[in-house]
């Protein structure tokens, strides 16, 4: 309904409402208007139908799309239900060509579109979580497990002769496999008990790397959200011993991304040593369905990101990307923002209850001050048999103040 | 996705592709711009993708929808359901004012369009259908019953003095509901066996009419589509006849608008005589869920049309209408032309087939040749007990062809 | 996913899981159950996905939804266009029978479910909002206006001498339409201004009443919810006077279930006098788009609105009943007693802010303590020609406040 | 609307409707109750309502959908976004643990179930397109590129000390890239032409393997759909050589499935040789968005298969899985044969058409007897500068016929 078709709408109905009319669809194209050309997330969300709109003139600018049109070729993006089709609204092209994943398609224009505009949009969301000085953001359509033993592929490929990965122990099965998946062998670097926290053993780090010599080892592999008591890992320290040795260094940030601390600890490391790679999750940080994760480099370096999206093999689905982009475009900034502190607020709560909690059954929450996502509790007490007696008032509290917690 | 926002996104994706996507949605966007230009049902039937796109556009022009819009009145059509908005497209305001059903709305220019756009396709929709020199036509969100009561009171309303309505008889209650609901005397006249077929009774509705006293009389209702043996009525006798005696005339033509013969009638009818308007049902004969009617008038006098607009009192439901005009957006000429001429094929393959099981039974098919919608079977000879002795052969003839009668 | 198919699921996935899952699906269809068997209006509002499972349950249930069926009649209710048939869930055959519009339907089971279950959850819901003693409840696919003239046709059709409709006079064509359209004499009764507010002039209603004959009185339409200064009609005075004189009495109560004082007044009224039957809108009242109407009676007589179902003539659209329905349902008891609590203290803080908005410019808000909806203001000293002046602080008071009135 | 619900709603409605309509949802549920106890493609497709009452109540028992449930761990399947929840049908989990991507999730029994029907359907529809023997299916989230990569990774990992692939040479680089991004090194060996077509050149495959030394090659690649003039690989001669030098064997069947030539080339070749994993893209074969890609194995060594299952790192998205459950089930047996008979028909038809279209242009069509999928005309006489002159009647033909193209 532009100017041209309100004035044939006129006709029909008097020229001032829809004026008027008009006036508010222009509104909202203006929406799509700023996204285009600012390229940035958002101030504030946009409304679902927006959100909607920009999606489906994406979509019809896919070739598959393209009314009156018959294509002969393999790669035609032919969807046999219309059940599938409508949940992708139209899209069926994916992303990436045979020799980049951030390639653009000359069949899918607005695909492409698309998936350029959620790296843009995540790379803003990024800082305004705290992530500072990020050079290059690629959203993969693989989780945080494939997409690590990914970039560690691609990382290899730049030191063939490189066969080991360094790796501070987190008790998490996905990120060994990641390895191991990558045919690579991971040499776990057992922490340092530091108080109640488990930390970075950095001495033991050192001598495994002289053990087993620069050149032989691909990359030190660092944990930043894990369970406590362990905490997050000296991120810095590593950054400058890799730096110092030569060897890589890929930081699993899997759901960091929604702590202000771990994202100003990557921030630090990439400015002050050798950080390769971040790479965190879609689902945990950005919540939306399991499926995506975001590989990301800091201004100093960021080829291996480059490399990661050369790497990757053919097309690939986007329904990672399309997920973030709408959470992302419905958030806009405010709505991220209020997002993260609400996580904080929420643990902070959470800290507070679960010590007063400890008290009353004589144990006591566990000091990780590097561990600003998960609280440990002792149960050095906890020797009876049959049912907690939970104190009555405590229960009751607790009832109550459940509701903070739902969303 | 205009011709500026392409600019702007061919820095993202190179211009050529963007350029292509562009034209393709332009394309798109023509149909749109050709309907509001032409005002014509499209000769071909639309993509549902565009029809929503529409809908959409006009949906984002009612007030409710504005962005940045805070409604302090009564009138705001508020939504509190995401479930319900939805299925309404955000449309909410319904159609017409407290003066006139067909009015526009201030606050919904959106709607008032798509209002609008509804009566003039299915103007276009009876001509198709066969239905010449239509001059007035108002789809109402009432079911055919309702609508004749409403329709039966504006002509009321003109003759303030009359009270009956004669009623050439056929054995369905609405109608007779809907006079007496208008709080009519309803005096049926009983019809004439021709051969099989029951007749309108010229020779009895004649001397009704001096009985009664024709300023007595609001008007006959007449009936086109019915249940065999009953046939059409004698319409142009009776459109003369009323016209002579100065006396209304409405005629019943609930399913008649999917048979040519009946659509041929109505045409001779209000070119012959006097007919003040005819009623349709929007389900039957537009596939849509029930709830609607079409209210419609020769271009001889369209005076009981307007009346019927202007006596609604208040405004009332979109829904009937939205549904019939994305099923004719859909249908287009060709696909609407479809739909008719497969229902005459049907309707011709039914009749043959049924002839055929009638001799195998010692029974014969009734000759109603003013009936082209229903087929009466004469049960004389059924007296046997037990169940029904079907040949074989036929049973196999039977099933192997109902996919024919399928959708 | 009964326990039967939980048990064959097993063999797929290990029963733990999948008996934890069947267990949550038994708690949601537990609420259908709850719902079906306590025909109530549940205590707390379900989530949209169990609504849908109702509702799509009930279609499933109607013939046209039957698997492996073909029909041959002409109400099948065949729907062409699969975006029609999804923006109703697949129900199509709409609501009543020619008989009766709060009839079932032999074709569709789950239809009449679904509308008698919409009348009984409506009548809890006007019983919530502090309507007592209701005694039938009808929800009409017809807006207002409509509903009144089809609540007047049945009224009429037991008073067939009566003629005229009195009419406390109020300035809103719609009702007076609804009067005319029926084909009555509207006498409209002018107001009395007591104070600032328009007020019911008994004395005047009692000498019409004998004026014009009981008898050929149809009834008077009161007003309950209107704009300030006009105050609500003095209900209870008017259903004595009623009962007295034999006549009806019809309550256009168009948009005051919304407010407690109303509901209480029209209690009132149905148990001190006569009530023939209170009109409402469902669109005003329960945030649905227009197209819909509530008319109900106190158990002291019922007899007009079952009238009124019996008076509707043919089958009707389900649309408006179906808003209704799935809006009630997603509310619960609770939900939408916040509603009417929310909008109860918008309307005092409204008032507030307008007395002080009204002081900083020399008017005042009228004194109308019988509108409990409406707020008027006087503008007896507002000659000032050019833009109003608003106090800066005001302004900036105003657009930080506005926030609450935004839903 | 079990049993128990039929007989609560027959207080409502009367209970032979209620019957008549619960009847008709027992049908409609005993689909899913048979797909799940016999555990194979449904002889005839589902209707699009029935496979969405199969996906939501498998989505209803997953914990991120159980009703009144609050979760506080890291893997809870929060969707911010309802736009997004509703496209995934509320599955959130995605499919996959740590350790192996078949594996079941504890809090998604849902999920888990959908995954696994997902295989055993895809492995049935297979059996259907003519792979016999099929002794292990695994559907991944990965396009075939990216597949390719994995299985390549999870056969490495076997063969610890080898690293070449030997690669009889296509020109599409998706299949290089996946070795390359493996960290393997690929050996392209050039094809040999034979008449037109260009086939395996075995002898000098063989020689390479002498060359390179079997325990140093990780096996070896071939390809079965590309584009003419290239054939199929010589499947069955390869599988027999890998058997006979004890390297792997990866079939790159990319949009092979559609074709019954080359699905019985695949199972002759396992029948008779080695072959440790057949890739195949979702995409292509089964019209669903790209994203997808199934690996298969004969019943003689499913061991790849299921090490690629379990060198999967993490969870992954369940998007690509779902499109083929939803397509599949929509087909069921009958429309999956249909639309692999009429691509032979299309293929068949477009040769007859470019055989005819070549003579006229002094032209022909490329003999490619193993190539069932692509057509290869010469272009040796082309040398006309200028717009190409098409005979005027072929121009006719080609306009009229296109629509036997179209979907």
């Amino acid at each position: 309904m532009d100017q041209h078709n309100a004035t044939l709408a006129s006709g029909l109905v008097s020229s001032t409402y829809i004026q008027q009319g008009a006036d508010a669809l222009c509104t909202r194209r203006k929406l799509i208007k700023t996204l285009l050309s600012q390229r940035s997330l958002p101030k504030h969300g946009w409304d679902e139908d927006t959100v909607e709109l920009f999606i489906k003139d994406a979509a019809y600018m896919d070739s598959n799309n393209f009314l009156n049109s018959v294509g002969v070729g393999e790669r035609e993006a032919r969807v046999a239900s219309r059940l599938v089709a409508k949940r992708h609204f139209g899209l069926a092209h994916g992303i990436g060509r045979s020799g980049d994943v951030a390639a653009e398609q000359p069949k899918a224009a607005g695909s492409s579109l698309l998936a350029k505009m959620t790296n843009i949009l995540v790379q803003d969301a990024l800082k305004v979580a705290g992530m500072l000085d990020v050079g290059a953001v690629t959203v993969l359509p693989l989780a945080t497990g494939m997409a690590l033993t990914l970039t560690l592929l691609a990382l290899k490929a730049k030191r063939p002769q490189a066969r080991y990965v360094l790796w501070p122990r987190i008790d998490q099965k996905t990120c060994l496999k990641a390895i191991v998946s990558a045919n690579l062998e991971a040499v776990p670097v057992p922490c340092l008990l530091e108080g109640d926290e488990l930390r970075t053993d950095m001495p033991l780090l050192r001598s495994e790397i002289e053990r087993l010599s620069p050149d032989k080892i691909v990359c030190i592999v660092t944990t930043t959200s894990c369970f406590a008591p362990r905490g997050a890992d000296s991120l810095v320290e590593v950054a400058k011993l890799c730096r110092e040795s030569g060897i890589g260094h890929i930081v699993n940030n899997a759901y960091g991304v929604q702590s202000a601390a771990l994202c100003s600890l990557v921030t630090s490391a990439w400015r002050k040593g050798r950080v390769d790679a971040v790479v965190q999750s879609t689902d945990k940080n950005f919540m939306v369905p399991v499926g995506g994760a975001v590989v990301a480099a800091g201004i100093q370096d960021t080829s291996l990101v480059n490399a990661v999206n050369k790497a990757y093999p053919g097309r690939a689905s986007m329904t990672p990307l399309l997920d973030v982009l709408i959470t992302l475009l419905q958030w806009g900034v405010s709505g991220w923002r209020n997002v993260l502190e609400q996580r904080e607020a929420v643990y902070r709560y959470a800290h507070v209850q679960l010590e007063a909690f400890a008290a009353t059954i004589n144990e006591r929450v566990l000091t990780t001050p590097n561990n600003p996502i998960s609280i440990g509790l002792t149960l050095a007490n906890l020797r009876q048999v049959g049912p907690l007696s939970v104190p009555a008032d405590q229960t009751d509290r607790n009832s109550q103040d459940s509701s903070n917690l739902q969303r």
